[in-house]
């Protein structure tokens, strides 16, 4: 390969770690050229107006403490953010019964919140014993690679009103079906996000804050600062590599660079053809990498009227469509917003269903939680991630059981000049926007020492 | 879409599926054009004379009984058959003892023989109730699919040495580690086998015949029916698709077809691109779809010096390198040769040994079981499937957990044009090439059927 370069590193994906990977190698002198495939940048952030000026999250749309990327960039770009609204009671569905609880566990059932603290406990210290750079090198890896959460559930002592909230929360979280991931995945996903209690909570924890103006803005700023080295619309389909550097081919050309860092999901990495192929390891991982099954309904009432109610518009159901609801009202505007996901299985079966059959039973699920002023909203916009051609699911890729254990090791090895990022290489915060910032710039760093050790003239 | 067409139907992929579609509907007189992206046909087959004249069978090479399809294709073309070798007894390492035994089923220690028929009864019985069709309808389908391989073993009275030996049988039938596939694709595909005695043993079962001049030619004799309606070096990077037709972009050109007909494996077929996308619940069908690690080495000996010993060759390993052996000493040959697996996780395990070293392991594990007359080979034929750029993976691509009872109708549902087959798809010997022969033909009939219906004129 010719060493007459086009530019010093090409970027695949516009989403948060491509930006944020493109950036940093930016300010440090490198040329650099990102190629999005989206006629946007924001990957899995979706911030929209809609109607007449509400701002829809369709996508990633929280932040929380220690998720320190993320702030970094909220005050470097001087970006607004708000409280999650949280006053008053989350709705809990057990056995049928509609309970009210406050704070982030359930605790409208004293039996059930006890076993579900047990859990939580329980998962959490066994989730500090996984390294997250290394889950595979856990003592016991094979074995917890080998088993479902669902059979961990299964084969605890708790009652089965924490069995169904333990369902409903790996839905929620990881966000899977217990039966689709292992128990090591699981861990290895609580101890990136620093527990379950961080995770699952709002106030001092992952749902904390919200950008008034949008996630995506952190990703348009990103872009700004790098100007017309982000190219929209522009699909990778091929790499050719060697030692000296790669071609990159996209749908209006090709680009001639010393490196490539491919920050998409590793399931989408893993449809770009490599020349010479990858080797076989890094392909079956990226092959048992999927991506959650999430759509996400944002569900528009003239008033937040639960809020009347003493409610939060917090809910964590069982195993109906709607897995769980926010309150996604904006405090700019007099409407009420309650954002449900619909998760997993559930997101199948929706699917499976015609738009007006899927927003009946979603709204028929909001009247069950929330009464007969549920039935009829003003507005509802609605996001299938599964439908989306450059994500292909959200929030985040999962391994398959067994995949950890055997095949780890090939997530974020580079291959020659291929480099990867993306939040599914994150060892902080996976799946969340922070792990993508974060694993965009490890990446960089990785990228620069590179550079560095062999005296590369940085374009 | 226009409807001046450059072909009825495009098939993508010559090996046993793609090749056995396009015949049917080319008898039917639909006018049919076959993209390969290999240099050659036959797929996960391969047979090629190595050395002197020594024919090595580097993929699938053995057809049995009930595999009506394949046996009919070797009478049509007349190809010449042998009995695998299988006098003597069968070595089975238990507990570090090596065990001789006679027939299907381990009965070297009569403990572990009693508890693999047990085993055997309850895996084949339970099978039975599994529709190969469809087997997200099993009343207990969620239950089964969110429960590995591993946790069933784990769960059983069984005794240890039948658990070693279950687990060396999940990863030389399937071929799998038992915590990767749940249960319910386990008894899918016993099922599809027509029980486990049917597909481990050799006489009277799965392994019973191989071709004279290998498996490939049956692919090959295939494409002369065919002749210049198989191109190949044409892999398939997009398919633009609309109710009229559909156009199919290969490394040299573009297809203006009726249908196209995709018979490779999932996982590949979702590495297309697809214009306009797929449904969300096909793309994340194939996500979760993954090819077996394998790698087939072939040790030749000067003779086969193990038949003096009594021994058959064939040796069912515990959890080493070397998962299984067979002797594929060639009739008109004067060499011995073992043909050993290395399956699932051990294959990611030699991957990660330079290749000399996973060749002194192997031949150290032959040691262990035949002696130190196998230390010294004349000659090794090997071939790693995950590192071929066109399967990823052999014998087969195999759900995972959760995946059947959630997604599984979208693996053989056609998207308008697009239509599907492999031995993925089978629902009679999934995986192996009696199953890649009975997809092809189902798709042309169902291609058929539509083309009846439509009173389109066949071209």
């Amino acid at each position: 390969m010719s060493t007459d370069f086009d530019t010093g590193v090409v970027v695949v994906g516009a989403g948060l770690a491509g930006l944020s990977t493109a950036r940093k190698l930016h300010d440090a002198g490198v040329d650099v050229v990102v190629l999005e495939a989206r006629d946007r940048v924001g990957g899995r952030t979706l911030s929209q107006t809609e109607g007449d000026g509400l701002l829809v999250e369709y996508g990633g749309q929280w932040v929380g403490p220690t998720q320190d990327h993320m702030y970094a960039l909220i005050a470097e770009f001087g970006l607004e953010t708000f409280t999650q609204y949280a006053d008053g009671d989350n709705l809990q569905l057990a056995d049928g019964r509609l309970l009210r609880y406050h704070g982030a566990i359930p605790t409208g059932d004293p039996i059930i919140a006890a076993d579900l603290m047990d859990a939580m406990v329980e998962l959490t210290s066994a989730a500090m014993e996984v390294d997250t750079a290394a889950p595979w090198e856990h003592p016991r890896a094979a074995e917890l690679d080998a088993m479902t959460v669902e059979t961990w559930i299964g084969s605890q002592p708790y009652c089965d009103g924490a069995k169904v909230w333990l369902r409903t929360l790996t839905r929620a979280i990881f966000p899977a079906e217990p039966g689709e991931i292992s128990l090591l995945h699981a861990l290895f996903y609580i101890s990136s996000g620093g527990g379950l209690e961080k995770m699952i909570g709002i106030i001092n924890s992952a749902q904390e804050n919200r950008l008034t103006h949008g996630s995506m803005q952190v990703s348009q700023r990103l872009a700004g600062l790098l100007g017309d080295r982000v190219r929209l619309n522009s699909p990778v389909h091929r790499i050719d590599h060697d030692a000296d550097g790669v071609t990159v081919h996209h749908e209006h050309g090709a680009l001639h660079a010393r490196r490539v860092i491919v920050a998409i999901p590793p399931t989408l990495a893993g449809r770009i053809r490599y020349a010479p192929a990858l080797p076989g390891l890094r392909d079956q991982l990226t092959q048992r990498s999927f991506m959650a099954s999430t759509i996400k309904m944002s569900v528009v009432y003239e008033t937040p009227f639960w809020r009347a109610d003493g409610l939060s518009g917090h809910m964590v159901g069982d195993n109906r469509l709607v897995c769980t609801t926010l309150d996604q009202t904006h405090p700019d505007r007099p409407e009420g917003v309650l954002v449900c996901f619909i998760d997993a299985a559930a997101a199948r079966r929706a699917l499976r269903m015609p738009a007006d059959e899927r927003r009946a039973t979603v709204i028929e699920d909001l009247v069950t939680y929330y009464g007969e002023q549920a039935r009829n909203p003003v507005a509802v916009y609605e996001k299938s991630w599964l439908d989306d051609e450059w994500a292909r699911g959200c929030y985040v890729g999962m391994m398959s059981p067994g995949t950890w254990s055997t095949l780890g090791p090939a997530l974020r090895e580079p291959i020659g000049p291929i480099h990867w990022a993306g939040t599914e290489c994150a060892t902080k915060w996976n799946g969340y926007m922070d792990g993508a910032v974060s694993s965009g710039l490890a990446t960089a760093e990785a990228v620069l020492a590179e550079i560095a050790a062999t005296a590369e003239v940085a374009r």
